[in-house]
């Protein structure tokens, strides 16, 4: 489903360096440059602040002015974008396995465990000391990785400390959505028995292009999610197709447990990764990996 | 084995509470009393900061001070200790079953693939809102939980970025060590096959009593761990029995991921939790847990 007819408060959020400098700002409506927020009537050190401490009337204030400085924008050309939250301060919280057709394909390599009916979501921390740069290289560690794998997400940041959630209050905490490709050592991920080691190797977390401010889709939003790796199309689905959607990840995970504001969760992978083809077509050097989640845009990165 | 004969550089360090202000100190001697760090030289802003700035000499000059303060510390009735470090920026990176022992117990409620030979350690990711403090109560939680387990273990704190490391070079980044009972919900840890929610709950990681710095043992460290539970002996061991020991830990985690200054590891715990009973020995309100490591103290809290 596309955005909803709400272009007013409509923004997308960029984390950039300009001149070595590290800024935020948000892209114009053509998207083809970035207007910093200070432009915009916003004051914050960084996108994690923004995140959390943005009011609605300021988000309102910023993107009507936003038509009438775009002119003034810096070209993209000019810049270069980083990961909305370039250093998230806390690990990433993902979903594992969280489509019923990538429970069917996860069974070769992950066992019958995994494939079965998923009654309860899988949980797990992917540590991330910086995440990779839209056009930045995902680095493969093939010294130790001998089968590196992709995963298209639809990640969001939260806005304010969730802590016993309702699911029909969920999209009062989602600051916005994000792309995020899972990258996954699959050797070292099912060799520790848990994954976090797998999924949490330094450039294992491209993330980007921008952070789309919640009230852009409807809640939950469904959207489509695909992934191509060298043009070849891997993954498509729809969040729609959740097997746990977000507002019953945000009642259960707070239920007992507080989620701090500025945590980011992902909400999983569709099937087509590598692992589930027969034979598994991994990632190596000089692929180029694609992912595009509708209405947030796209991020691709190389492998090195 | 016992503390080596370094009582020049030995020290306690505790974070605690004085008229409600959030304090850090070194425990006398006597630890009858707590000497607040700026009275020895130091200046830090709280136990997290210190143990990533800290230098050698700055210990050394606040170890060789601490016998003449002694006199002028803080009588410990008159303050409150809480984990060394209330709040961890990071997630706790955990070793699962990392002693033989349990690893036969585990079996029972994690299946085989736990029980067997361990060749890679298991590594998970344990987030911590608030570390509960000495004495203060863990929450069980029992609206969602019904099998509450302890787990005593050693954890130690990073000293300064860990990144491709070797084994034999694995005591320079270790800034101390400390306590912290592993609670665990069985039940949430394995329904979600991924461990993160069931030992993320909010109140499951009492830590403490102090942070004993590196120097105050030889490497790695050989100290009888116990767990006690209303007066009754569960776990002991010692931790030169892990399968898997601190050199090993830093050398493989810090392969292809940066470890950051400040990250707390803790290394697993041994045979005689509640689940490896039959039948299991679950936590229930009212009972006492208290987890003991040898030269570091003890860490008693009861279950609300």
């Amino acid at each position: 489903m596309l955005p909803k007819e709400k272009e007013e408060t409509f923004m997308k959020l960029v984390t950039y360096l300009q001149n070595g400098i590290e800024q935020i700002g948000v892209l114009t409506p053509a998207e083809d440059a970035v207007v910093p927020v200070g432009m915009l009537g916003l004051d914050f050190a960084d996108m994690a602040e923004l995140a959390v401490q943005m009011t609605d009337a300021q988000r309102d204030t910023a993107a009507a002015l936003l038509p009438e400085k775009a002119g003034e924008g810096i070209p993209l050309e000019q810049v270069k974008l980083l990961a909305p939250i370039p250093r998230p301060a806390r690990d990433i919280i993902c979903l594992g396995v969280n489509f019923s057709e990538h429970a069917k394909e996860s069974v070769g390599v992950m066992g019958q465990e995994y494939g079965s009916e998923r009654k309860f979501p899988i949980y797990f921390a992917k540590h991330v000391n910086e995440a990779v740069a839209p056009g930045d290289s995902i680095n493969g560690h093939f010294d130790i990785v001998t089968d590196l794998d992709y995963e298209v997400e639809m990640a969001f940041v939260v806005r304010k400390d969730i802590q016993g959630a309702r699911a029909e209050d969920a999209a009062s905490y989602v600051f916005g959505y994000t792309i995020m490709n899972d990258v996954s050592a699959r050797c070292i991920q099912m060799r520790h028995k848990q994954w976090f080691r797998g999924k949490s190797l330094d450039g294992f977390a491209p993330m980007g292009p921008c952070l789309v401010t919640a009230d852009s889709f409807d809640f939950p939003p469904k959207l489509n999610l695909t992934c191509k790796v060298n043009g070849e199309l891997r993954q498509k689905c729809n969040t729609e197709l959740y097997i746990h959607n977000i507002p019953y990840v945000i009642e259960e995970l707070s239920h007992a447990m507080k989620i701090p504001a500025g945590t980011i969760i992902s909400m999983g992978t569709p099937a087509g990764v590598g692992m589930g083809f027969v034979p598994p077509k991994y990632l190596k050097h000089g692929d180029v990996v694609e992912c595009e989640v509708e209405g947030i845009g796209k991020i691709i990165n190389p492998v090195e």
